[in-house]
């Protein structure tokens, strides 16, 4: 009997994720620490990066491609950077740590970026870059991705990953402002989600190794992703890529890992979180008055024909938090079944048990 | 009778620039020092940032929107930061000592964020972010342009400009990495090029106020510049607004003044310049030769069908360079009537005299 789709509190989410965590063998205040971003992500709307991602990071622990006793430290300091080592351990592990010394350190420095390498796959920039908001702190961080899906601007080798940005920016009365995108038109999760669907790709997603518009999703692995902007974006997942990557001696270019179709290599992600504290350039109050200004403004433009509303980055993540934390978290059938697998592999109670 | 089009060294244009920013009254040394960044741009290959701007600079300043006896000062400081207020100067002359602050300041810190408010437009988002290459340093740069040419996602209201960035990349025998990007698709200055051209534009640059392409540049007053990647620029040009303007205190959104069509009001120009020191991060010559490998393997890759060269952000600029330090850099016709006017409405020895 294949199991339907269902609903989850965020409790029980965590919860289960928790377990896995556990009985793969991390700490149960390691794995609790996971587990509340992970189920941080589901809540935002971020599905592509919560729940959706456990087996596949419970298959590259049981493959040894990622430490679960990880010694994370400071390797590298000065007065306004720091340089972590992630020991190979899980990305939430390792970019929690490194947000929280880059908000400790900003408190004094002003602003304080940290590069991280020897990292792995931490879920969505978005949860990063907000963490210094709740600090009267902007954000921003930046990462090399675990795939190369695209390539430089008129070749065909993949040197690139989707290599995305976040920003987070703390305003007044409104919601904080949280920009979090791939540097690519579509992430690579889309076209995923596309070809499950059976649905054909919108021209300008991928193109052949011909150059020629791929519409058909199932033949993804034979395209490449296009950048934003064509050359610019290309030029934006490049420097991003150097400053999170090759900066801190993490993976760039050719030595990318494809996390997808490897459980045994370790990917040595690199990323940068920067905290900015606001109070250091501007009387607090003021700035976030500006900021509450300039998302009014933009609220209320005149809107081209057809156009219902004039979004703000992060206002559709945030109405999606409101929604989820009181009416759960729904789960598609397929991951349903997948968690089930999941929970009679590792012997754990299943979901909302 | 009309001047036609000409060749000037880029010592003859130097000293000419220098001659026009004394006789409106600013200092030797200061005329030196923007005339020497203004003719880097032109030797880059940016024209639309060079010696092109020096009638509409000198207008301004006639005007009294620029203060040609500024006290460009540090209003605020922390070791890995500092903010600096331009006095409303010249926005080269600030934005020389907010760099020259950034690397010296992250010579002790690692990395130091240098904010700028009062300022004025610079000339080339690329100078700035180039200067740490010289100490071994990664430039990020950020700005509000100064008149606003897009709106948010769907709306009608122009509160965004092309807000750019730059980043410049130490190499070790490759040239370095130089970024340098609008966040629309179509700078502003090539609409107008377009215009002068009686050429048509893509689509894609542009559209008008019932959402539909403008492909007539002569129209563009009715229109506004589309972002790259669609609602992806918007996000861009917003939060690059909010790190170069809002904290700050610099122009964003309503307040940014459009500096083409108004030559009594002070711009309040924001700018952030990161100085990012790469030996605090890893050795300096592992850095270097992993930016040379990745750089051969992008220009190495294979290439889609049609494509002749596989070109790095800043290769261009850099070739232009080298081309034009040999040939001297080339006036168009209009430009060399401008500039002979200039002359003689300043009473200056013209160009190459």
């Amino acid at each position: 009997m294949n199991p339907s789709s269902r609903t989850s509190s965020a409790a029980e989410l965590q919860a289960f994720i928790q377990r896995a965590f556990v009985a793969i063998g991390i700490s149960e205040a390691e794995a609790a620490s996971i587990a509340e971003l992970m189920t941080r992500a589901d809540v935002n709307g971020a599905e592509g990066h919560g729940v959706f991602r456990l087996p596949q990071y419970i298959r590259r622990i049981k493959g040894g491609a990622v430490n679960i006793k990880p010694e994370i430290r400071i390797e590298r300091e000065a007065p306004g950077m720091a340089l972590i080592d992630g020991d190979n351990g899980m990305g939430h592990l390792v970019m929690r740590f490194a947000t929280e010394r880059a908000i400790e350190k900003a408190k004094k420095a002003g602003v304080a970026w940290v590069g991280v390498k020897a990292s792995n796959h931490a879920g969505p920039a978005s949860l990063y870059a907000s963490m210094p908001i709740e600090h009267d702190m902007i954000g921003l961080y930046l990462a090399v991705g675990n795939a190369n899906h695209l390539a430089a601007w008129g070749g065909l080798d993949m040197l690139l990953s989707t290599n995305p940005i976040a920003v987070g920016v703390p305003a007044g009365a409104e919601p904080p402002i949280v920009l979090d995108m791939a540097t690519t038109v579509a992430a690579y999760g889309k076209v995923k989600t596309a070809a499950q669907r059976g649905e054909t790709m919108p021209e300008g997603w991928m193109i052949d190794r011909m150059g020629k518009a791929l519409t058909d999703p199932k033949r993804a692995g034979e395209g490449l992703l296009l950048p934003i902007g064509g050359y610019k974006g290309y030029g934006l997942a490049l420097v991003f890529g150097l400053l999170a990557g090759t900066l801190n001696g993490a993976a760039m270019g050719r030595d990318v890992v494809d996390f997808n179709n490897d459980d045994t290599t370790p990917t040595n992600t690199g990323h940068v979180i920067v905290a900015i504290n606001v109070a250091m350039f501007r009387e607090l109050t003021e700035f976030k008055a500006s900021v509450d200004q300039l998302v009014r403004d933009i609220r209320n433009s005149k809107r081209l024909p057809g156009v219902d509303a004039i979004r703000l980055p992060g206002e559709q993540s945030h109405a999606k938090r409101e929604e989820r934390m009181r009416l759960g978290i729904p789960l598609p059938a397929p991951l349903v079944k997948n968690l089930e697998q999941l929970a009679a592999e590792l012997k754990i109670d299943a979901l909302g048990s």
